[in-house]
């Protein structure tokens, strides 16, 4: 099925190229696309790029990030600014609000040099209000901004297997989606500028949630009340209580293969990372005035793993923090 | 599908039939077995029982629960010491743990009567450790106890399809699924006495933390973020937010059919049981020193709507309950 | 004890006036001080300014807000801008951050004509970071920002009793001290800008945990397990369970005098003002990566209770929220 | 005032000595009284008894507990059967519910030889429900039961002045608080049996939940928001954040002296100890169907402190316990 899979996406390259023959601004496809960000994600997402044939402008704040690009062929320039001078189609793929806000407001940010008419995609996780301002001031300048942040972490980034949550005007969707298909097997739209970053607050928000009742759930039925763990999580999966977390992601080291719970909780997605998102999805609430009260506590949970040492392990690690013995 | 998964369902009773004929206790098959407790869930199941040509004793504190029954060629009497006298094989499906206690332990309890060898499988969803004391004083009697608490609902004991989760002596388990295999559709050996109800309680926590979390982040998406539910759910569910709250039981009304949110949370599982269930969840994390952090916060957040009205909706309510609007 | 505490006042009050003399910026002293927002806590304050021989120079966004001001003597101009032409010490009272940043920074913002050497002291309660930020762009413009936010309510406002919480250059604080005085009891220095703030917020998350236990233990003690209200609070208050919520403003009705809960929770400090401060609380948490759990379950018990009907009870009403009775 | 105090404690018991002089049981005053239980608790307070005059006769099981109190004069016997046999007035300080179980109601227990008429004080925190049943086993064998259980910890023992909040038949308070007047400054009659441990639960969960608070509060204020920690404290005191936790044990090491945080946390109330009343706060609060919201939250964050080797501090260590730097 894997092979099945592959022949799919091919096909769906093929349609994506295909068609982009009809779409106006897609007419620009195989000309230059700018890549500001080459970080853990970014770096292997540009060179998804580079793969369809695109050829592609790249800038970062540390110099040495590009070396493996440009080797591929990159471009390599200093500022965004100077990506936006050469390329009408950027991609951002930063850390956090402050980088997004400073990539294209700054002094050397996009917005500096944009063309009229380019567009702009991010695929930072930011809060969705920075992402609205950005559209905003993109807006004046005569492009367009969309905010198209990823799941999947980085093994998907590297088989161009992500999922891309976008949010923008619908028109602009097309174009987008033929650049994204290109790193992703997903491309989905969620409507007006920052319903891509709510979509995956969101799915992040749920996503802790169930991590965390299924640490809570099998500590209890294993460490306390004698049940088999590969048992529990097989009634779990069958039952009511089934989650990604039971039944693909499994916290309890053992019951599932290749899953970080097996590797001492490296690799996979940081639980600092996973604070940082459940940050933005209490800011959201509390802006909108929204109850989130399981959202609140797992937070505050996450927050105290990265206080005592869990920061860099998976976020699955919260079983390990939760079954330590008690002591006396 | 559902032909072919009848057919498999008469396969399996066909096979749980014919090996019986080579275990001792089931020789016993087609005589008489005890059925104590005929509320919303005992009466279906003892119907079953009729259904699959067992002679049924039964017995409950209410007369007028008796009726159908009676109708249908059961034989009544007065208590479960009366019932303990002429049957061997005798279930029981209660409300909570002290009924269990009255039933078996009681001034006309099972074990007043019971008789050597005799097979007790209680259905209840109780304390564990209710369960253990049970399964104690039975032995002192001769008698064999199980804890086998179901998961499904009334719609599935009606038609024959709930789960068992089973604890207790494995050399009893091929006894006890010869009866059960006629009401439900999975019958799961946990380990000894008390871990079926240990499984159905982890199971219910895990439950109403992914319930809570799905309405709470469906609600800040929709409401607040202006996402679309249809779409956020679809998002969710090919993510790793996925859960079976947000796939099969989704608790905003017109996301999908067939489920409680749909019919103005009517039907399905009340909160008020939810609630009962966390309550168990939470003793026993007390009792066994075991940090359930969201499932604390889940059993609190029910029992407040218990206290507000929701008692009897469908525990997926939960997404009425936090969606209200904002005063001022 | 409370005619010591007027005379105690009074020579407060002297003390201030005197000491002003030595003081350069003070020896401005009676002339004009501004005023921005008049609402339920700004328009008492500013009275007590004029009852201490200030002329007001006062502005707010609804003209009918200023007509009783304009009675007693105030001079009513149409924007901050213009306030900030006349007089050279300012004090704002404004509802929300938003508010604040218009006032300050927006097109008729005080900073478009502030005098150079200008003492701007805003008493809102807002983010400590927007505090810095109206800071630095005073800074600018060569004038002094301070943060001094208030506790204590209407009641206190109209009294002249409230506390303000002072951040900013220690060397401009006698001269904030001067006028504040005149509006409050006690005048607390807390550090650089922001803290006054800080100290606001932590001062009202304590309270909020505080209030919401007090309501928790009652409700337990009295409705479940029998004890008397007032016996309870008693004991409550000689042992280590004491607290504000319990010993000053106890939210059970019946056990003291003269406080919302005997008058079915009207006036005081409303759920919606007290679910906004910890919505602050819990940004500043979030954005210094501070866990605050119980915080954040206070914060997201009062954003449900503004979602339930409470949002213009006083927040002592959590009580009610818990109390009622549990369906079946 | 300590003098003063003093004598007013003088007073006080002389008082209830000489009125104990009219009131039938306490005739008995200066006979034998028996203590069971000689720990941390039960020693001082066994000794206090001796120092007003009264003859002890005592059981522990563990021999050795009792060599200190046999050195001062008290008679050490076997079992609480045998004590029970020789003095009709009993004081029972025992570590958790099971054991009061088996010294009231085991074989050996005082109920097998208990004279009519007798009293049986229990100083033990335990599930208000046991109390109940103990009080009802008592009965049945013509003796009277009260539940006493204390605050204050091993410093108020040794010192007397240990409170007790008692709970049983108002005509026998009297008899009892001769006895307890000798252990303790302050005995509080609280209703009913079981009132006493109610009362106690009450107030042990309400100042977890303000000392999680306060050290979430000083946290945020202290190490975040720039802080002074003895000038937040001081603003919280003189504010509504003022609780016992802020005013009298404050967390953060150095606000004030003499407390357990000043001392690394050691001595004082163990955070296990404080773990186990909030257990049966939470068992309490199930049981009676109360929604106890921050009590379940600071339960399970104390449970949490007690897998991650808090067990033994003073439970005040919440605050070491929140302010671990967060990594990265």
């Amino acid at each position: 099925s894997e092979m099945i899979y592959r022949v799919k996406r091919c096909l769906a390259c093929l349609a994506v190229e295909n068609c982009s023959v009809s779409v106006s601004r897609s007419m620009a496809s195989k000309t230059q696309v700018g890549f500001i960000g080459l970080g853990n994600m970014g770096n292997p997402m540009a060179k998804n790029l580079i793969k369809h044939g695109y050829p592609v402008i790249a800038s970062d704040v540390f110099p040495e990030s590009c070396k493996e690009l440009q080797e591929l062929g990159a471009q390599i320039l200093d500022t965004p600014a100077d990506v936006a001078d050469k390329a009408d189609r950027i991609i951002t793929m930063l850390p956090s609000s402050p980088n997004v806000m400073d990539v294209y407001t700054g002094p050397n940010g996009i917005l500096k040099k944009v063309k009229k008419g380019s567009l702009l995609i991010d695929s930072s996780t930011i809060d969705p209000a920075v992402s609205k301002e950005m559209a905003i001031a993109a807006e004046k300048m005569g492009a367009v901004f969309m905010d198209a942040p990823v799941s999947g972490g980085v093994g998907a980034a590297t088989s161009g297997k992500l999922t891309f949550m976008v949010g923008g005007a619908e028109e602009e969707f097309t174009a987008a989606k033929e650049l994204l298909s290109c790193m992703g097997a997903n491309v989905v739209y969620c409507g007006q500028v920052g319903t891509g970053q709510a979509a995956k607050i969101c799915n992040n928000m749920l996503l802790a949630i169930g991590m965390i009742g299924t640490a809570e759930t099998m500590n209890l039925g294993i460490s306390r009340l004698g049940l088999d763990p590969k048992l529990l999580a097989k009634i779990l999966n069958m039952s009511s209580g089934r989650c990604w977390s039971s039944d693909t992601y499994n916290p309890v080291p053992g019951v599932m293969e290749g899953v970080p719970s097996v590797n001492n909780y490296q690799g996979g997605f940081a639980t600092t990372l996973m604070t940082k998102d459940l940050g933005l999805a209490q800011n959201t609430a509390t802006n909108t005035k929204t109850p989130v009260i399981l959202g609140s506590v797992a937070h505050q949970i996450y927050r105290m793993m990265c206080a005592r040492g869990y920061a860099n392990k998976d976020f699955s690690s919260v079983f390990q923090f939760l079954r330590e013995e008690e002591g006396q």
